[in-house]
This record gives C-alpha cells, sequence and structure tokens, in this order.
C-alpha cells in the first residue's frame, strides 16, 4: 500500500499556490500539518494488515488490493465497509477523517458520466475510467469542489453580476476547456492530490457553460488556494495529545482561466445533468455522514463519560440518562446508513447507491443534534473547559503547586490525567477547531434545510395519502404491493451480489 | 391457511368469563368486534396469494406453511419480514395489528426456556417446543399477560401487602401448579386464543413464586376478564370507513387460582432469569414497534396531507416541511429495526434476535415523538376536528343542504370526500381511540424512560469512553478492533444463514 | 350581582334554533348543561363577597359593580385582574373558562370603532357605547363570532366560489343590514345571550361587503347554531366529580339572511379595518391564553402529582424535574401576560391594550408545549388512564372485590381515593374532552404559526439589526434611547413606593 | 461621576498578583485590555446625561448620585431599571457587561447579614453598610467570588482530601481571620477593585469553617488570580469592530492564607446560612440574567439579519420564522425577570428582591435555548464562518481582488460592509469568545438543572394538587385565596391612573 512518506514526497513536489494571511506559503507550512497528520493516519491505517478489507479493498478496476477511500462500491457489503470505516477513522482523527469528500466526489462521477453517456451518446464515462485507473494505481489523495461561492443567492448562474460566482467555462478548445470561477469551503484542498470539482446545484439551459465537472491537480496553474487552516492551539507540542496535533483547513479555490484537458474534463455543458450530479454527491456525502456523524457523537459521549469521572459525578441520576443521548444520535444516525445501503441499488454505472430516503434522514438528524451534544457536554463539565488556566500554568510559575492541588477531583484520577481530561474537554467543547466541528456538523454535506428539501422530493408522500384515502373510506382498496415485495438486498437477492462491475459491459 | 371463520367458530365455543360495565358477555359482544376484526384481517392477508412469504412463512417446526404471527424467527430474512409485515399491516388496521405481543412473547419463551435449561438442567424447552407445535399446526392467535398491577412501585413483589398485585404461584402439585394475581393492559385478551404469561421485571430470591412462566387460553376456569374495549362511535355503521370499524381492547386479567398443568409451565421459580425474560420480550416487542410505529406515521402522514388538500394549503412552504418530519420519523424508527436485525444474533435456541441497542434507540424516538405527530395533524387541520357538526347533521334535519357547502373548500375535493376526510381525520386526531395510541405510542413495549435504562445497560459506553482517553492522550493507543471486525449478519456471514432451527440439536 | 337562575331564566325564553346531530333541541338539552354550568360558575364566583374586585370591578360606563367578564379594561390594574380572574377560573371550570371570548370581542370593538370613527367620521363608538350600557346594565354573557369557514384557503372573500364562507352584507337597508355567511368553531354559541361577530382576516377593497361588524342575541331570526357539545361521560350523574360535570360547546353559526338594525352595526364595508380589528380582538385574546393556559398547565401538574402519588413514586429523581416543566410553561406564559400589561397602552377608545409581542411570544409557547404537557402527564400515569377497567366494574358484577383491592397502589392513597384519581386522569388526558382541550389549545387565539406571523410584523428587528450593525463597525454608534426611556406604565403601587431605606431603621 | 481615568489610576497602583500562562503580568498587560474595556464602558454610559437614571441612580446610603451598579435595589423601579441597564449595556458589550456579579454580591450580602443578625444578634449588616458607603461613596467596581473548586463532588466541604478545595477559615485573630482556599471561574477578577466572597453551597454543622463571607481588595497579601483571558483575534487592532476590542477574562482564585480584617467580615461560621446567602446570590444573578441574556439574543438576531441581508435571503420563507424565535427567546426572558420584580418583595433589610420563581423560569429558559440560538445563525449564515479565508488575505498578497469581488453577494451590501458583516459573524459564531458566551449562557447563575433544582423547592406545587383534587371531586372546596388576593407590587404610574375612561371624551 502507498505510504505516509510516498505522499509527502508527492506535496512537496507541488506548486506553490497556497496563501494564507496574504501570503504565499508551500506546502510544508506548519499551518497545515494538523490537517496532512490526518490523510497520513489514514495511510498508516490501510498499510496495517489488521486494516485489511476495512481500510483497503481490492479494486476490480485495478485488479489489486487499494486504500478503500480510492474504491467505487459496488456491493452492499462496500457501503457498509465504507460506512464503518469512515465511522472508526474518524474516530481516530478526532472528528473529520477528511477523504470522504473525494470519495464522494468519484462515486457521484461513475455514476453520472455513465448515465450522461447513455443520454446524450457522449464518452465521459471511458474518460472517467481511465481517470479512476490513474487515480487508484497510484492511490491518491482526492479532495471534491462543488459548493461556488454563490454571489447573489436569489439569482442563478447566469444571472450574477460576476459570472466568477460559479465556476464556469471561459472557452472551449480542441484540447480541452478554460475554466474560471470560485469554489469555497474547499476542505483539505492544500494537502490533497486532486481535485474532483462538480456542480453545485439544478442548472438551467442558460447556464450551460456552469456545467462542468473535471478533476484536476489542485496546484495546475492559474488555480490559487487562499486557505484558512483551523488547529488546536498547541499543535507543534510533540508532547501534546493526539487530538491536538490533528485539524484540517478550507480553502477559497481560485479559477483564473484554469486549462483542463479533455481527458480530464468529465461533463461539459450538459445542464440537464447540473441537479443530477449535485445530489449524487450530497447524497452519497450524506450517506457518508451516517458514519462520520456517529464517530462525533462517541468522542462526545466519551468526553463527557471522562468529564463526569473526573468531577466524581457519575452517580448522579441525570449523568446516565443524558449519555444515552448520544447512543440515540449515534444509533440512529447509524443505522439509517444501514437502511441506506440496504435498500440502496445499483446503477447503471456498476456502483452500488445508498438509498436517499434513509441518507437523508440519517444527516438531517445528525445536523439537528449537534448542537445539542456539545450542549450536553458543557452541562457535564461546567464552566471549567473555558475558565481553567493556560495550559503553562502547569509547568511554570508560582502557582504550579496549587495548580496541580486544584485540579484534583475524583480521588481516582490523578493530577497528570484530570489534566489531560479538562484539556481535552476544553479543546473539543470550547476551541477554535469545536467551532468549526459545530458548523461542519450542521452545514456539511447539507444543512438539515437541505434534506428537508431533498425529503421532500424523494419519500413516497403518495403511498401514505393512498393508506389515509383506504383507511378514510375514499378509495376501497390499498395497493401496497411495491412495499410488500420490497426486499433489502443485503442477505437476499443473489442479483444484487453478482457482481456488474465498474468499467465491465453490462 | 387457516380462516377467520375457523376462529370465530373457536371463539364461540369459548367459555365466558369476559366483562365489560359490570356484565359479563359472550365473546360475540358487538364491542369486541372492531378488535377481533383486525385479528380478522390478519388471517385474510394470511389467506391471500400474494401475501405469501410475507404474512405466512414456512415453519421448520411443524414443517407447513403457516401465518408468520406464529412463527419463531430463525434468520435476519424472518426478522426483515416480520417488521414489514407489521408495518404494512398495522397500516391496514388504522394502527395496531394487535399480534406482535403474542409473537414477542413465543419470542421470548423459546430464547429463555432454551437458557434455563442450559444453565437449570431442566425441561422447559421440549415442552415449550411441544406447545409450539400445537399452536403452529393451530395457527392459533395468541396475546401476552406481561404487566402486572404492580401495587406499590416503591416494593418488590414479595413486599406487596396484597401478593396479587404480581402474578404468581400459590401451590406446586405434581401435575401442575395453581396460580393467582393480577395483570393488567392485556391488550386483546378476550378474543385471543392463548395467552402467554411472563413475569414483568427482574426478580430477588425472595421473589421465586413470582418467577412464573406459562401459556393457557384465556377461558380457563379461574381466569376473568375485566375488559375495556375501545371503538369508533360508528363501528356498527355498515357504511361507515375501515378505520372506523377497527378498535382495540385491553383487560385486567384476574387469575384467582388458576390450574396451570405441567406442559404449559415454562418457568417455575427461576429467579434469576426473571429480568432476562422480561427484557427478552421487551426487546423483541421493541424490535416490533420498529414496524408498527412508521405504520401510525404513515397514517398521521397521509392524514395530514388529506386534510391539506381539502384545505387546500398544501402550496404553502411550511406543509411539505412539517410532511418530511413524518418522513424522518418513520425512516429512522424502521432503519433502526433494520439495523437490529442486521446487528442481531443467533441465540442458543435457533431464535434469531434483534440487537437491543438498535432497537431501543428505535423504540424510544417513536415514543418521543407520538404525541408531536398529532400536533402536527392538528396543526395543520385547524380546529374543525373537534367543532364540525355530528355527521347525522349532514344527513338529517333543517340544515343539511347548508352544512353540504360549507364542507366545501378545495374546489378538487368534492363534498362527500371532504366530509370523508374531516371525519377520519377527527376519529384519528380526537377520539378516545386516538388517545388509546397516543398512551400506547408513548407506553406500550416500554415508555422512553426504560428505553433509557435499557440503553443504559447495553450501549457500549467503555468504547465510547476509549476514543476520548486515547484522544486525550490519556491511553497511548485504541484497541477498537472488536468494532472493525463486527460484520453485519445479513449478506455476509455464511454461519448466520445457517439453518440452526429451533428445536434441532445444535 | 346577576344570578345563574337570572341567566337560566333569559336563556328559557330564547328561541330554539340549537340543531345537534340532526335535531333541534332546547337550550335545556342536557347535553348543553356542562358549558352552562361553566358560565353559572362565573356568575357565582362574582356574587361571592370574597371574590369582589376580582371576579367584579366597578365600571364606569354605567357606575356600578358589575362582572368583570362585561367590562372593558381601562388600566394595567383592569388587565392584572383579569388575567388572574381568567386563570383562577380556568382552573375551577377545568379548563377553558368560557368568558373570554365575549370579553375580548367587546374590547376589540371598543377599540376599533373609536378608531374607524376617528379616521372615517363615523359614528360605530357611540353606537357601541349605547350597546355596552345594556349589556353591562343586564351583565349579559357574550360569545364571539369570529372564525369564517373560509372555503378555499388560497382565495380572499371575494373569490369564492360561495359566498357564504364569509359572513358578508347581502343587503343594505336604512334601518339596518342583511347578512349571511358561515361562522364555525364558536365556542359557547348555543346558551350565550349576545354574539359579538367580527371580521376573521385582513380585507381588501373588493372586500368590502365582508367589512362587517355586529352583536346580535344568537336566536334570532334566520341564525342556526348547528352544535357540537362535549362533555365527560358521566356528566349526567349527580355524584360525578366537578370536573366530569363541566363541559363545552362549539357550532357551526349559519347567518341566513339575518336582519341587524343599525344601532347593533359597528363596522359596514370600512375593509380597510379588516386586519385592524382581527388583530385587535386576537391579541387581546391572546394576553387571555397568558392566564388560561397557566390554569391548563396547573391541572395537569396537578394531576400528574396525583398519579405519581398513587403510584408512590414521587421520590423518583426524574419526577420532580418533569413536574418543574409544569412550572416552567406555566410560570413564563403567566410573566409574558404581566409583561404585555406592564408595556401595554391606553387606546384612544380609554381601553388600555396589552403589549402585543409580549401577549404573542406569552401565547406561542403555550400552543407550542400543550401537546407535550400531555405527554408529561401520560408517562408518569402509565397505560392504565387508557386500560383501567370502566367506572361500573368497580361498582357492580362479580370482580368488585378484585377490583378494590387491584386499584390499592400507595398504601397512603385508599382505595376510593385512587379510583377517583385514575378517572380524573383519565378524563383530563384521554377523553373527547381532552382532545378538544389540546385542540383548542394549539388553534385558540390563533396557533404558534398565527403568532409567529404577528411577531414577525410587530417585534422591533430594525433594533436588533442596529446593534449587529453597532458590534460589527458598520454604524459608528448606537441609538438605543428608545429601549433607554421606555418605562413600563407601572411604577409603584404606594407601599412599595415607600423608602424603607437600606441602613435605615424599619 | 466617576470616569474611566480614575479607574484606570486605581488598577495601575494595585500590587501585581496577576498571571497568565505561568508569568506574572501587571494590570496593564494588553490581553485584560478588552475586559477592561466593558468596564470602562459601564463608567463611559454613567457619566452620559442621558442615561441618568438608567446607567445613575440616587442612592439614599450616601445621599448621591451613583453609579447604578454599585446601588442595592430597594424599590420595584430599582430592578426594573436595573434589568432594563443590563440589557442595554450588555447589546452594547457584545455580551456580558461583567459588573452584575458585583451587583448580586453586595444585594446577597445586605440581605444576609441583615437576617443573620436577626437571627443571631451579630452585628455583621453594620458592618456592611460601613462597607457599602465606602464603596459607593468611591463607586468602585466588584467581581464576587463564590464558585469553589469543590474537589471530589460526591463529597461535602468538611470531607475533602484537600480543605482548599473550598474556601475556609484557617484562623480566628481579634482583628479578623485569616482564609485559605480556591475560588475558580471568577469572572473580571483581574481588574476588580474589590471581590465580595461569599459560599457556594448549602453547609452542615461540620462546615462552618467554610461559613465565611467578606469583601477584600483582589491584590491583597496572600491572593493570586491565576488568569485566563479571553479576547477576539485582533482586540490591538485599532481599526478593528467595537465587537472585537472587547473581550472578559476568568480567574481561579488562589488564597493562601489571607488576613481578613473584622470589618469586612460579613458571615464566618453560621453554617445555618449557607444555603440562604448562596440562593440570594443565585437568584438575584438569574434575575440578572432575564436582562442579560435577551441582550445576547439580540446581537445574535441582530447578526442573523445581517447574514440573511449579506445572503440576499430575507425573503426566504423560513427566515423570518427563525428570526422570531430569538423573538420568542428573547421576550420571555425579559418577561420572566419584569414578573420577577412585580412578584418581588421587600425584605428586611430593605432591599427590594425579585420573585425566585420567576427568575428562576427565565434563566432557565436562557440556559436551555443559548446552543439553539447560535446554531440558528450558523444555519443561516452558512458554512462561511469558518471557511472565510483569514482578514489579512482581503489586505495584501496576491488574490485581494479576486477576494474583493468574491465577497460580494447582496448587491445591495457593499464589499467592504459584506466583509465586516461575515467577520462579525464568524467572531460572534465560531471564536473562542464564542464558546465562552455558550459556555456561560449554559453555567452563568446556575445551568438548568440547577434551576429545576430551585423551582423543586419553590414552585408551589401544593397549590396544583389542590386544583387537581378539587376537580378530581377528592376535596370538596378548593381555597385559591392566596393567589385571588396576591397583587403585584406595582399598580399605576400616575399617568397610567388618570381614568380616560370609555365614553367620555379625551
Amino acid at each position: 500500500m502507498r505510504t505516509k512518506e510516498q505522499f509527502h514526497d508527492n506535496l512537496a513536489q507541488m506548486r506553490p499556490n497556497v496563501y494564507i494571511g496574504g501570503e504565499k506559503v508551500g506546502r510544508d507550512d506548519p499551518r497545515l500539518l494538523p490537517g496532512i497528520r490526518v490523510y497520513d493516519m489514514v495511510l498508516d491505517l490501510a498499510g496495517d494488515p489488521e486494516w485489511k478489507g476495512v481500510a483497503t479493498v481490492k479494486s476490480p478496476l485495478v485488479d489489486k488490493e487499494i486504500n478503500r477511500f480510492c474504491h467505487l462500491p459496488q456491493t452492499p457489503q462496500d457501503l457498509i465497509q465504507k460506512q464503518k470505516l469512515i465511522r472508526l477513522g474518524a474516530r481516530r482523527a478526532g472528528g473529520c477523517v477528511q477523504r470522504c469528500m473525494g470519495l464522494d466526489g468519484i462515486t457521484a462521477l461513475a455514476v453520472c458520466t455513465k448515465e450522461i453517456d447513455m443520454a446524450k451518446g457522449t464518452d465521459y464515462h471511458e474518460r472517467f475510467l481511465k481517470f479512476m485507473r490513474y487515480y487508484q494505481e497510484n492511490e491518491l489523495a482526492g479532495c471534491c469542489a462543488q459548493t461556488d461561492s454563490k454571489g447573489d443567492r436569489m439569482k442563478r448562474p447566469f444571472q450574477q453580476n460576476d459570472p466568477n460566482q460559479y465556476v464556469h467555462i471561459v472557452e472551449r478548445r480542441n484540447d480541452g476547456i478554460m475554466v474560471s470561477g470560485y469554489k469555497m469551503s474547499i476542505t483539505t484542498a492544500p494537502y490533497a492530490e486532486e481535485m474532483i470539482v462538480i456542480p453545485t446545484r439544478a442548472l438551467g439551459k442558460e447556464d450551460a457553460d456552469y456545467a462542468v465537472a473535471f478533476a484536476i491537480p489542485p496546484d495546475t496553474e492559474g488555480i490559487s488556494l487562499v486557505t484558512r487552516p483551523v488547529w488546536h492551539r498547541d499543535f507543534k507540542d510533540g508532547t501534546t495529545s493526539p487530538f491536538c496535533k490533528l485539524g484540517v483547513s478550507d480553502s477559497l479555490v481560485i479559477f483564473d482561466n484554469v486549462f483542463i484537458p479533455n481527458d480530464r474534463v468529465f461533463m461539459c455543458g450538459e445542464w440537464d445533468f447540473g441537479r443530477r450530479i449535485a445530489l449524487l454527491f450530497a447524497n452519497s456525502h450524506r450517506h457518508s455522514y451516517c458514519g462520520c456523524k456517529p464517530a462525533i457523537s462517541d468522542i462526545l459521549c466519551g468526553a463527557t463519560i471522562l468529564a463526569a469521572e473526573a468531577n466524581n459525578i457519575m452517580k448522579a441520576s441525570h449523568i446516565k440518562e443524558k449519555l444515552t443521548e448520544f447512543a440515540g444520535a449515534s444509533a440512529l444516525a447509524y443505522a439509517a446508513g444501514i437502511a441506506a445501503t440496504l435498500f440502496g441499488k445499483k446503477t447503471d454505472s456498476g456502483v452500488f447507491f445508498p438509498n436517499p430516503v434513509y441518507s437523508n434522514v440519517g444527516r438531517r438528524l445528525s445536523g439537528e443534534l449537534v448542537y445539542h451534544e456539545y450542549n450536553i457536554l458543557t452541562e457535564v463539565a461546567g464552566g471549567i473547559a473555558v475558565t481553567m488556566p493556560f495550559h503553562e500554568d502547569f509547568k511554570k510559575g508560582d502557582n504550579v503547586d496549587h495548580l496541580n492541588k486544584f485540579i484534583l477531583r475524583n480521588p481516582q484520577v490523578p493530577a497528570d490525567e484530570s489534566l489531560k481530561i479538562w484539556k481535552f474537554v476544553e479543546e473539543l467543547g470550547t476551541s477554535a477547531m469545536s467551532a468549526w466541528y459545530k458548523v461542519a456538523g450542521v452545514h456539511g454535506g447539507g444543512s438539515p434545510i437541505m434534506e428537508t428539501i431533498s425529503l421532500g422530493l424523494d419519500y413516497d408522500f403518495e403511498d401514505k395519502k393512498n393508506v389515509a384515502r383506504y383507511l378514510a373510506g375514499i378509495d376501497e382498496t390499498l395497493d401496497d404491493s411495491r412495499m410488500r415485495q420490497e426486499e433489502p438486498v443485503a442477505a437476499l437477492s443473489p442479483d444484487a451480489q453478482k457482481e456488474v462491475m465498474v468499467g465491465q459491459p453490462n
């Protein structure tokens, strides 16, 4: 498997086009390191024999074992392992495993290029598969750039005063296209090796130039990454906790007349597939959230337990009750992902795609609960999370002795452990990184209002209305045969198991 | 398959021991009919070839196709079909399909008798299997009597002033036992053919006489069923809607020195299995709720749509949003049941049992939301549900013409349909039957506080704490191998598929 | 003060125009009695010297002590006493004191007739005062008919296919007007002596005929009251509890060419005051809810305590916590009413009117919580509320002894008291009357969505925006002088004024 | 009035005993400045003639106009002005006005010293009044140190392994006492001029040494302030927004054998008043929250409006609805404070004290909603709050032009204003300061669980039970005379009193 050393070598060779605070920096800037460490962690897991089959998978496309984050899900089993990997990885990453966006991006492209080709007679899918083989052979780390800066929200792309508010084609050449525009909130861009670029919304006929999808290295000429890293206070301190060494970064990606060669172009003007590709990414990503959000609940649950133990209040009657709220948040979202797999379906591309209703209810629940879950931690931990003296005060100066006594609460928890606990609670619950997680918890993959809209489209309201019409005596019979015959793919249908492999004729 | 006529014939021969309002009535009392119609409906479905494999299943115990409600789930497939059948049946029953309690009762007995035998060397499981073959051969309809009247809640069974507050053994004979005591809130007792009786709580050594489980026809000498039927106002009217023809009944079951022959006794003094059998029933029943509660959400969702259409407000922006709340309630609970199956396990008895964490989070969510869901219907329907003139006013008297004009709202919905809709909304949302559903929605299978307690026992908090300890830097490594290796039973493990059949050596 | 006997004499003389279930009935129909008993109770309180100044007040209009429900609030003190009277009366009425609608109706007319006159030079206010003197002299009991049947909600009044969907002027004569149309959900109409009729919504120019307000006896020629009484099961039983003797009724009021003499017409075509009068009633009524909803919370709180005591679970840790939820619901809504008074203002009519922002937040909170509060009662009481044997079973038949033992739980609560408690819980929480209270709790005075709309209009969002602009550095200064100078109308009672200074002997 | 220059002069002369990050710093350390600026702002308001009567008040104790934060509330009017001042001040402080703790501390001492004296014949009240005259004459700025570090929460003070976990008397001398121990989370300590120290909990007989209250300058020998300031990123930048210039600081206060002279000792061993003084401070502070929390809602509401305008989505249907949630949060809490005043009472000390039930329901609501309110801002603002490039990127480097185009969204909002808005949203919603506000919003003045406990003690549950007993027919009569006779302290301002009678010319 590919190692983190190989990954770092590649980063070192990239064109410097990352900007932080008005200055151009290299990909070795220490402020990028907390995010890079998460990528490293994923590569480490893939290299660990114990994680074989979870962090890795044999890809039929390249016929070898690869990092699962480079793999297109083809079976229910693939989705179940993906969801599990995201959860377990996110628990170790302290929150965001950072590789899902790339995975959900290639998933959306795989499905949509096939569908465009079938509708339009184009050859995007073949181009994409060629790219995919290269991507998998090298086990590259990709990010996904979907969210445009959007400008005036009351206007569609072609109506914007500034066309750059949505990434768009500025010129069509024989060998490729030139694109310009802004993509914002692009997570992990400065340490990704490929950037999957797709539209962010439904498009109209006049928006044809905005119907563009491609994959390109983020250091391509014409691209600037104006980056905002987030990190914990002492991420440079070698002795700090795993949690504090990790972080993330988001970028405003500026495309200023960037050339995309034809073999990297996967959509070019097919505006009627704008909504489709946008939702394919969103729904795949909402399934990913059914893995990652339970991880965040797990971490918050664990931190709340540690805080309760440090306060020696585990026996207070309301503590266990509050802890089971995390159990509910975590298990319901995870179950939604499982059901999304069980009721998912094989697409024409061979990709096995999760059921959107279940993915959306799972993601929505997560988004609705995230602030509340941090609230629980705060309730149990108390004010200490924001009022505790700085770490340095425990190490030097006139008050070290007093502070090490002060921090002793539960007699079973020694001073150094107590300090680690409260520092963890502080960083988890009240740092700038914590704010990032709350905002991402609401908006990543689409905020609850977006899932509500999706459910308004996808949920079978007609069926419910028919039940009511039957019971009210308006209709004489009720036809529920579709539901009666519906069977979950897994365990049951030999057909779903049949490997219609991505990239093979079907 | 057994027909409803056969069922009615059997009812007709039962000893009259049903009391309503101080009077002894026959099982043909019209007030029992609304509940009996639900039992009939289940038998009709089982006889319908289109429902084969859903409403029926081939039981290895008797080697023939039987009503699924008489079948012990042995595979993940069984649980998935059970959950689906409950949902589809409940939608047709207008709420409660009424056969789950019996099914969950025999499931608990199957698992627990085997475990007691393994621990104690008793022969309860063999007795139970004998009973089960008789039950399946005749496709009998059973209810389950678990909830004791409980008396003083601060006291354990043996401490009660009145021993009858919990059903208990009053005498042990060679050929059987004598039992006395009260079981309350026993749904469907007056039209069930067998009653499964099990303990309701954890028991201590002094409670040994209260550790008793058995199955017995509800008309056995010494049993009285003081019954409270619930029905819709015009259930006798042949022209009324399906919804209004259906109902249910609950009974206080008085055991006054009832003889239970040995071959019907499945637990007799094994107090240390009191908690186990109580939880086996509860957890199986909570899994059933993951099928039935989505049905109630479906019905409420459909009724809300009809009300919105009748009011011609479907286009109001907040209506679709409110409707997706039903989608969330329904899909999350259903997903929890699916995940409970996927992460369930084979018990020693051969019964495949759902995962308790997922069953509990699904049931708890349902219980927490039920009042809120009725609130949504009320919000959208408006005050008309409780202020509309009585049905008779639309049929006779001086105001018929005015009333039939008054009821016209959305021009697309004719007067008679509008009247049916509002009558349905009224019965669904504001009748005595509606109150029954709200209370059952909170308490049936255990109220949210009971699931919270179960989650406090079953959820793996230690794992979450370990994640936090690792991230906080207290522990150097994190062992998540159990979760990493965990695979859902379905689709994956050939072992789970292997039919370790109930009743066969394993 | 007027007595209930005088009131009953008046009812007896009214023209029979009440219809129940297709039949014309007299005002002495026993099904109307539960509501009439509430009116009686109010008259009894007014006649009780202990209630002087609370249930009565000296009206300057007729210069004598009258029933407060006939009095136009003129001072903050009046509003505070009104709110208190409603709460105390509602607690005794078991929920709805039933006289607020009339009071809020005359309040709206008093304010609006003055404003129309000032704008249009009409003489409605003088007409109204003449009516008001008659009303107060005779201490009549009025209801208010505001809600039209509304027909197609997507259409304004003049656009309806059927003009009767809104009450409107069909003819203008020299001596008065002829009106037709339907008003629905009109509470207490069949036992009210005057009916205040006002528009239900904002009106446009084309809706001029729908801009009509008047007061008329409900038995006037041309009016039919199609009535739906709500009562508890055994309201005829002389030995039943106070709660079970009380009830209410709603009517569809059909106006079929009803003549309204000029001196009873208070608005006639002034469509531009449609929204104003509708909101005046609504906002006055929302203030009334700040008195009545706390009463309902009080009753539910008390019932929950009784249930907890009967179950002997008062010491369970979560019970007290749940009880304080009622404290929050009750005290916050009551406080909102108090603040509405403190920040209310004198209108041109002399009526002192509550602040709409505080009235609306108070009413909205109540509407949002009502289902949840019933849920709490259900959680604590358990399934017994819907499964307990009928009352008659405790009195006759074979099981009386067993039942009287069964009902014993907490040894401190004797059997007869226990039975009364559970019967009360059943009627309060799960009867048809209970459903009426839930629906009224959501919709009476306007549902939460209506208050949200009102708040969108009345709340000073500009002020909040200015705070943000100042803090963000967009504006250099912040003008908060209006809030700084704002003083509540109430200053200090003479006693509280007395400066018992800190540090001085007292 | 005292000026901020005088205040700064005083700070400059204080003994350096502030520690930050292991180093001893002066009170002129720039990291303390953000908090000091809030103190300055309060002094500026008091010096502004327009704020006379709001920010100032004539104190009878010293017979001159003083800063209201030094004044003991003696009338309902005082409490109403206090609540208003806190709200208006907090809006300008961007959150916490930082002077309430001192005010609530002296309020608690005023009431409790009088009560102790009456019970025990001591002379604490006289001592306190002497101190109070000095405090008011010099218009000093005080903080309050209540929260002890508490050590093992399962143990009472005298049981702790380390007695310093609660501040306590270590020696009693003729001229005073020696105290030691830790107080944590003490807000504003490093720039306060006096520190009010009081117990944090109910005490038992064995805890007598822990029953100690006093006032002392925070730079007294033996005191160390281990301080954790919170500030916005660019608080040193002279051009930054008002919001970013402001901050706060909390300290662990170490008392290491500190001498308190007798005239500064206000409680010394009276353990039976421990609970009383703790609750006096808490309840007074909860009333203060009814002023400050509405201010935070106002700020969040304003920021949400600005974000919606910048995104040009003010017309989206759900935005206005979300904004009214702030209206509810703000107006209900404010109303609770108003009602607390209206139903407050004069204590023996002459201090007018707010009603605890209303203070507690208001504070609890605030604490329950605070995370949710930040969630609303996040929902409306979108991910930009955590992903926007750093401020410097907009000022220098290669991408300034692109960034200034990127930031343009609503065409009505120019780039520089848009940038200010998003920066404000970022600092308000996602900074370390934001986390402080969330935690303080939950815990300051006592978390919701503490108010729930207080309500369990103070709310009149017996009254509610009596209502239920009457309605259930258990008691024959209902005595509600206490509520019937209860009148709010405030009657009417002279203007409102003027009887502009309905029907009379005005």
